[in-house]
Order: structure tokens, then C-alpha cells, then sequence
């Protein structure tokens, strides 16, 4: 069917058919008015703080169809968002779908997309309450903004950074550049490979955050969507610091290591860490006397993460220290996605 | 300055400067962290409803370089979600911006949009607290998110209409329709058009939406943003019911009239109302017992609303009563903006 004949009610229709039901009974209990009103009513948990965000996914820059199904795109528009409620320490809860339809989208990639959602919402324990459609003479897009809470003495922020605290990230960094060059490269990797997974279908952070904070580990805390030098330098900005990064600690998988051998080995591994984004790790700083809290949780296997730095005094500036402990300066640069010479959003950093 | 050389930093900084100080003491401690961080935090009222509403315009589809400026555009994006928190009895809160950069919009007309949304914020008490801007290949495209909240008791839903309520709208149907029309003709009625007016600076009815709710007067409202005719049938669909509509008495401004008597003598000023769209009105129905209580209102001069109907059992369908006291099957149907065949979204109903 076509989505002119679906027309709107029948859009929404078959939106509340589907989502209407939150898996999760508390949740369910939580959504007064969900899909089909002028606005959503969600009854937000006492004594906790509501967080806010909100990420676009716009065709030709974010995307394209020739690299990624609708069911993709659906659920990394879904997991870009959750990463920013995670560097929170929070829960995600509701979510609204603001839509662009180009006029060659067809029900059936509609039909995909929301697939893609749903998988996440499933995933992630979601509730999507509204949304909105428009036509568009441009490039497919869609804008998620997603509620989570968090305990008012457990959120954390960028900006509790202290000279001293150690600097950690979780998982590995520099997969998700490595798989958009392989896709860009359209190198026979195919699906097998888990560089291009991390591109195609991150995995937001929910639990971790959740967990560091919690157990009040971290002083400050972010995801990485830009690469890690430009994010990094968020905290630093915002905590008033700088940092000497530990450049042999920064973890790499085996994966993109071999991936950069056989096939772009007149590269650096470490670039695609330092200066590729969409990771979607959690990069926190840790004061000294919580270290060994980490390092128990870490070995207990209860989250993956490393050492990778130190704060120190705004003055120093973002220092590397190679792995014979010479130091040089290093300038913050993310990641340039699909093409595109001005690119000034959260995913999007031309300069830093 | 250049948008690509202020970048991402900033930006955001910029906006920071702007809007990091809401008007309202209330709101601002409302704010525990507003622009910069991974998500924003707000304090929720307790015992209230948070609502939640979204909402994109689109160049080309929503509006044209031509009629309109960045300024026009950003104060209408806001007031086409503030309707709906009003349609709920709500009161508006906190916002969030998403934005799609074509490569010829400049830090001015970036400015100028940022300037409508402060103007819409400074009247309607609003604070920003968060957003993303992407840039985009394609037409330029602002999507707002707002949350607002409710007493539990006091909101209203489009599904609580029973059969005998009374049918009211606020204000004057059809003028942003004829606003529209006199753009694209490019009829030389300037600035000082009130239609014109309707059309790029719509007022949302947050105080009438209020008002009426805490008084417990309506059994079901909604705002009305495609036409009469096509909103109307929500209501009717969502609480399983019929309409009779009083043609004569829907409300039509002086300017509508005058403007179709002199410029489009060959239509009805009644299409406008019944099938136009973006006047932002608000449309309930009203339970015979508390009819008095809204004469009062009326009366005093702290609400303008007509009554244009009388809800009836679903099986009568949507029925239009003429002055001669015939009546006549009505069929739904909203307005097309700027040409586009395909359009499903709140703004863009194509088949009702």
C-alpha cells in the first residue's frame, strides 16, 4: 500500500496497533495517553529528574541506502539517543519520532524502520508515546527525542572533572569508523564483520552508565559520538581541566587492528580512536579513591573498561604520551561522516 | 561568521549565552542542567502529567524562503507545538531543537530563527534545554519537542465526547488558509494583512486551553491545525461519535470575509473554516451542564468561543446544518500546504 492511500490515520493506526502496549507493565502503567492525542501524558517518578534528548539521522549524512536497511537506521536513531540518556547514568523511558518522508519512501522501508524501533524499544525497554510525519522534497530524516529519569544524587554530568582523576572508556574505540570505511571502501566483508556492526547497529551503553553511577563511581562522565579527542575535550571544557591521554592504553579491538594491517596499513590503528566517532563507548573520569571500586567491577567482569589517561590542570592542554613516555600535544578533530564540509551538530564536528 | 568556522562549540555556546537564563525564577530552578550536556535535566512538578508533543516544519512543504523570514519561521515552529500542549489544558515547560542545515543557510538567517524562538519563549515562558543541529543535503527543517505538564484531573483528551455535548471553537476559522492563499497569489496586502498574519505568526491558545480545563468545562478538545472538518473527525472517531455542524454560526473574521468578497468572489468564506488549515483553535465539545459555566466565561470577555454544533450518535457521520435548516453529509478533508501529494503528518493530512 501506498503511504498516500495510508494517509494519516491509517499511519497512526497502525502505529498504536503496534506500540501500544509497553512491554514492561511499570511502564505501561506510566503512559496515561500515549499515541493519537495532541500530546503524550507520561507520569514522571517521584524525587527523580527527567532527562532530555534529542538526535537526527538525516539521509546522505548520517546514512545511505546503500549501506543501511530502514531497519537500521530505525534502531540506531533509537541507540544514538539512548547513549546520551546512559552518559547520564539514567534509564530510558518514552520516546516521540519526528519523520521527514521523501516521496520515493515506500510503506514497506516505513514498515522497516519501525521494525528497527521496535527491536530497540524492545531491547532497551522503551515506550514510544507520539511522533509526528511531514513530507519532504529532500532527504529521508528522522528526529528522535527520548525521555529517561535519573536519581537526583546519581546523574552525573561533564563537568565534575578534577585534576588527578583517572580517565576510563568503556569497550573499544575506532570499530565504527573502521566499519564506515570498510562500507565506503565496499570491501566483500559483508555482514561478518563486526567493525561494520558497530557502524551500522551501535549499542548504547545503558547498563554500564547506569551502573557506574550508581555505585557513584565516576566524577564526570559522556559518550563518545564525535571520536575521542573531541569529545574528550568537552569534559575538559566543561570540568575546566586538561589531560594527558595514555596513547598505548587507548583499546583497540582485534579486529580493527587486523582489519588496518591487511587492508589500510599505511594508517594508524590509534586514528580511527582518537579522531573517528560514533563509538558509543562511555568516556569518565574517576577520582583516585574510587578506582578500586571500578577495578573490582572490571574484574568481576560486570563492565568492560580501561584506564586511558589522567586529568590534569586546564593550563597543559590535551597532552599523548607515546608508549616511551614522550609526550606531545594533540589536537581535538572528530569524525567527518558522510561528506560534508559544515557539519555542526552532535554527530556532526568539522571543527572541533 | 560562518557556520562551519563557529562550529559545534560555538554554536552551542551561542545558544548557551542565549537562552541559559529562563525568564521565570520557577522555571529556571526547574532547570538543573539545561544546553551542553549529554541530555538535559528538569525537575517535573509532582502529581502532574508531563506532556510530551513534536512537531516539524519543512522548507518547501511548511513554508517558503519567499513568504517567510527565519524569525516567522522559528516563532511558528514553537507555536504549532505550544497548540497542542494547550489542546491538552496543559502548560508549556521546556523545548528542544533539532535542526537540518542546508549549505546556504547563514549564521543570520540561524539567528533570525533563534530570535523567533526566543520571542515565542519570552511569551509563553518557555525555557531551551537542549537540541542538535545536522546538516542536511536537502531543504532546511526545524523539528521542536515539548514538554509541558497538567493536573491529573484537569486534562483534557480528544476521546471524552459523549452525544448531546455542545461544540465550541475559539476565535476565527479559515484566516491562515486565505493568509496563505494571499502569499502565493502575491496579493500587495503586505504586512498588514491580519490573514497574512494568521498564516507565518500563529498564536497558540495556551490560555484559553487552560482556562477552560481547570474549570472542568469541556468533555474533549483538540486543537485544530488541518481544518475544521478534518480535526473534527478525530474527536468524532475517538469518542465514537457523530457531529451536526451550525454552518452559520462557525466563526468567520471581518478579513476573511472582505478578503473573499474582493479577491475570490467565485468561493465560499465557509471552505476556508471547514477545510483549511494552521489557525491553531481550539475545538471541544461541552457537556449541556456546563454550558452556563462557559456563557460566563464568554460573556466576561476571558474566552472568545462560538458554538458551531452538537455532538450526535456515530451512526448520523459528520453532518452540516445550512442556514435553511437542511442538512447534508459532510465530508473531511484537510488543507494542502505547499503542493505535495503525499502528505500524512499532523500539518499534512492528504486523505483524512
Amino acid at each position: 500500500m501506498d503511504l498516500g492511500v495510508l494517509g494519516e490515520f491509517g499511519f497512526i493506526e497502525r502505529l498504536q496497533r503496534r506500540f501500544s502496549s509497553p512491554p514492561d507493565l511499570d511502564l505501561k502503567s506510566a503512559v496515561s495517553l500515549g499515541i493519537g492525542d495532541d500530546a503524550a501524558a507520561v507520569i514522571p517518578s517521584p524525587n527523580k529528574y527527567s532527562l532530555l534528548t534529542t538526535d537526527s539521522l538525516v539521509e546522505g549524512i548520517h546514512f545511505t541506502r546503500a549501506f543501511s536497511s530502514f531497519h537500521q537506521v530505525g534502531f540506531k536513531a533509537l541507540a544514538v539517543n539512548l547513549s546520551d540518556i546512559a552518559a547520564m547514568g539514567g534509564v530510558a523511558r518514552f520516546f516521540l519520532v519526528s519523520l521527514g518522508l521523501p516521496k520515493d519512501l515506500s510503506l514497506r522501508d516505513l514498515d522497516q524502520l519501525y521494525r528497527g524501533l521496535a527491536k530497540g524499544m524492545q531491547e532497551f525497554g522503551l515506550a514510544l508515546v507520539g511522533g509526528n510525519t511531514s513530507a519532504t522534497t529532500g532527504p529521508f530524516f528522522i528526529t528522535i527525542t527520548l525521555l529517561g529519569e535519573v536519581d537526583k544524587d546519581v546523574m552525573l554530568r561533564r563537568d565534575g572533572a578534577k585534576p588527578g582523576d583517572a580517565l576510563f572508556v568503556t569497550g573499544t574505540l575506532g570499530d565504527a569508523a573502521a566499519g564506515l570505511e570498510i562500507l565506503k571502501k565496499g570491501l566483500a566483508l559483508g555482514g561478518r564483520s563486526s567493525l561494520i556492526r558497530r557502524q551500522l547497529r551501535p549499542k548504547a551503553r545503558l547498563r554500564e552508565g547506569r551502573l557506574l553511577a550508581e555505585a557513584h563511581i565516576p566524577s564526570a562522565m559522556m559518550d563518545v559520538s564525535d571520536g575521542l579527542t573531541a569529545d574528550l575535550t568537552h569534559i575538559l571544557k566543561q570540568s575546566g581541566l586538561g589531560a594527558e591521554l595514555d596513547l598505548p592504553q587507548i583499546p583497540l579491538s582485534a579486529a580493527l587492528k587486523c582489519y588496518v594491517k591487511k587492508y589500510a596499513p599505511e594508517k594508524d590503528p590509534l586514528d580511527y580512536a582518537l579522531y573517528g566517532g560514533e563509538d558509543y563507548e562511555l568516556l569518565f573520569s574517576v577520582p583516585e579513591k574510587n578506582i578500586q571500586k571500578l577495578e573490582a567491577l572490571i574484574q568481576s567482569g560486570e563492565i568492560q573498561a580501561c584506564r586511558i589517561g589522567t586529568m590534569c590542570p586546564q593550563k597543559k592542554g590535551l597532552i599523548a604520551k607515546e608508549a616511551d613516555g614522550r609526550t606531545r600535544k594533540i589536537h581535538p578533530r572528530g569524525h567527518d561522516h558522510f561528506k560534508s564540509e559544515r557539519s555542526c551538530g552532535k554527530n556532526k564536528v568539522a571543527s572541533g
